[in-house]
C-alpha cells in the first residue's frame, strides 16, 4: 500500500516516447500493491498500468513474468497484457527502476468473497494451469518447500517475539511435512498469490487474474491449497466449507484432480498456511515501525496451519469426487 | 500518501446506486493526498474521484468546500466538479466517513515547475479569485495569521525538539509579524493550499486547480504569498527570481495588484513560509513513527521565512508595476 519510486513528468513522459500509446492524460499512484510501485497512465488511447519493480523482484525474473503474461494473454487467459515498445521491449527502465507498461484490467476485486466468487477463482486457476501447461520459460519457486526451514531458520530465534509460541509450533510443522510433504504431484505453472486481492470481478463473472510476481513452476494442487487458505475462511478464521467446496468444484470441473492430488490436500494446505505464516513473521520482524507498509497480522495463518493439521482428508474441505 | 479508509464492494455499491453514474467498471485506491482518502472509480459513463473525508477535514465545512466547487465549474473554471445524486445531494456518508464523488480531471503535476508554469498558475489563481468573487458561502483561515501564535504555543516547550534554534525562531518572527501584519487588504475567496500537486497542466496549459479543502476568506495576496513559497524555490532552497516574476505577473495580468498588496508581499511572504512551517513542526512532533504518511521536513520553510525576512520590497521578488 505505497508509492515507493516517485517519477517525475520529464522522466515518465521519455518512457512513454517509446511506446505508441497516445497523448499523456493522466498519472497517479495506486495504493495498492505492497511489492511494486504501481500507477494509473491515462492516454488518449486508453488506460494502462505502469509498474516500476522494487527491490522484493529480481530483475532477473521479470522475463519470465512478462513472458508468462504475454503467453496467457495469447491464450485468451483475462489478466493483463505488457505493452511492446516500437523496438518490442516490454521491459523498460524508468526512475532508476526496471519497469514496463501493462493493460489496464477492468474489475473490482471482492473484499468478501462468497461461495459464487470461489467457484469462479477456482475455475479460472484451473484454465491458467491448462494454458501455462506450453509455456517454456522456467522458474523456481523461490519459496517452496524446500525454503522454508532455511527461512524460518533466519528469524527462529526471534520468532517467540512475534508470538510466543510461533518457534515450537513452526518446529513441529516442519518435521511433520518433512514425512508427509508429497511428491511426483502434477507440475506446471502456478499463480503461487491468488488472494482475492488478485482476482478482478465485473458482477460474478471474472474479468481477470492479476500480479503474476510470484508465479513459478511447481505442483498445481499447492496453487489450489494456497487458494482454499485465502478464499475459505471467515473473518473470525472460521472455516467455510461451503465455499472451499465451491473452490474445488470450480477447479476440478476445469482440470480434473488425480487421486494423489486430491490425498494431498490437507498436507498441501498446511504447507501453504506455513508458507505465508513464515513470510508474514519474517516480515513482522524485519519491517521498521517508520515503513509505509504495515506487515500483515501472521497470527491468522498459525491458526490455519493449526486448522488444516487437524484434517484427515479433503472430504473435510468439501471435496466430492465428481460423477 | 495512503489510502485510510477502506471501501468493501458491498458498500460501495450502494453508495453508487444513489447517483446516475452507469456500471461500476473498476476501483482502486489513490496513494497520493495526505488529508483524505481518494479512490478512482471508474464505470460504464467515465471516471470519478471518490474522496472519504479524514478526521482533518471538520464535516461542518463540507458543504462550504462542495459548494465552492460547485460554484467556480458554473464560473468556467476548471476545477473538480461534485456529482449530486438523484435527489441533489452531493454530500453522502460511506464506511464511516463523509464521503463525496467528484468529477476527474485529466492532466498531470509538474515536479519540476518552470517559469511557464509559474506564470499559468498566477493566471488560474487570479481567474479563481475573481470566480470566488460572488460566492455567498464564508469560512474563516483556520490557519490564518491570529492561529499561528496559539498553534506555536501548543509544541513551544518542544520546538527545539524539530531542531536546534526553531523556538527562537519563531518567537522573533511572530513579534515581527504582529507589528507588520497588513490589515484591510482586498479579501475573497483563496485557495491556501495552492502547492504543485495541486495543479494539473497538459503541455503547459493548466488542466485543472484541485483539492479546495483549505479554501477559506482571507486577503487574495496571502494566497500569492502561499504560491510563491510553494512554485519559486529551487530543492537546494536558491530563490529563483525568474519563476517569482513570471508567477507576479501571470497573477496582476488578471487580477491588478493594488499598491498596498505589492508593499505587503514580503510580509505576506514571511507569514506564509510560517504558516507553513508551524504546521510542518507541529505534524513532525505528533506523527507516530508507525503513520502510513512520512511528516514533511519542516526546515526548509524555516530557511524560506529567513529569506523572505531579509526582502525590502517586491521589487526583490521580480515585481515589475504593469506599464
Amino acid at each position: 500500500m505505497a508509492v515507493y519510486t516517485e517519477v517525475s513528468d520529464d522522466e515518465l513522459a521519455a518512457f512513454l516516447a517509446a511506446f505508441d500509446v497516445g497523448e499523456l492524460l493522466s498519472f497517479k499512484g495506486i495504493a495498492e500493491g505492497v511489492e511494486n510501485t504501481n500507477y494509473i497512465v491515462a492516454t488518449t488511447l486508453g488506460q494502462f498500468i505502469l509498474t516500476l519493480y522494487e527491490k522484493r523482484v529480481a530483475p532477473a525474473d521479470l522475463p519470465f513474468f512478462l513472458g508468462l503474461m504475454d503467453h496467457l494473454s495469447a491464450k485468451q487467459l483475462a489478466c493483463p497484457t505488457p505493452i511492446h515498445d516500437r523496438v518490442g521491449e516490454a521491459l523498460g527502465q524508468l526512475a532508476g527502476r526496471p519497469a514496463a507498461l501493462i493493460s489496464f484490467l477492468d474489475g473490482i476485486w471482492i473484499r468478501r468473497p462468497q461461495p459464487v466468487h470461489c467457484r469462479a477463482v477456482g475455475a479460472a486457476m484451473a484454465q491458467m494451469h491448462l494454458a501455462g501447461s506450453d509455456f517454456t520459460m522456467r522458474r523456481k519457486n523461490a519459496l517452496g518447500f524446500a525454503d522454508w526451514r532455511p527461512l524460518f531458520e533466519r528469524f527462529e530465534t526471534d520468532a517467540d517475539r512475534v508470538f510466543a509460541g510461533l518457534g515450537d509450533g513452526v518446529r513441529s510443522e516442519l518435521d511433520a511435512l518433512a514425512e508427509a510433504w508429497p511428491r511426483d504431484l502434477p507440475e506446471g505453472i502456478i499463480h503461487a498469490d491468488l488472494f482475492p486481492d488478485n482476482v478482478f470481478f465485473r458482477g460474478e463473472q471474472i474479468s481477470g487474474l492479476i500480479d503474476f510476481y510470484f508465479a513459478c513452476n511447481d505442483a498445481h494442487a499447492y496453487d489450489l491449497a494456497i487458494a482454499l487458505n485465502a478464499w475459505c475462511f471467515e473473518q473470525d478464521l472460521a472455516f467455510n466449507v461451503t465455499k472451499a467446496r465451491a473452490l474445488l468444484a470450480g477447479y476440478s470441473a476445469v482440470r480434473p484432480l488425480t487421486s494423489d492430488e486430491v490425498s494431498a490436500l490437507p498436507t498441501l494446505c498446511r504447507g501453504a498456511a506455513l508458507r505465508f505464516l513464515l513470510t508474514r513473521a519474517y516480515d513482522w520482524l524485519h519491517t521498521p515501525t517508520t515503513a509505509f507498509v504495515k506487515p500483515h497480522d501472521p497470527v491468522p495463518y498459525f491458526r490455519r496451519m493449526r486448522f488444516h493439521a487437524t484434517i484427515r482428508s479433503a472430504t473435510e474441505y468439501g471435496w466430492e469426487r465428481p460423477e
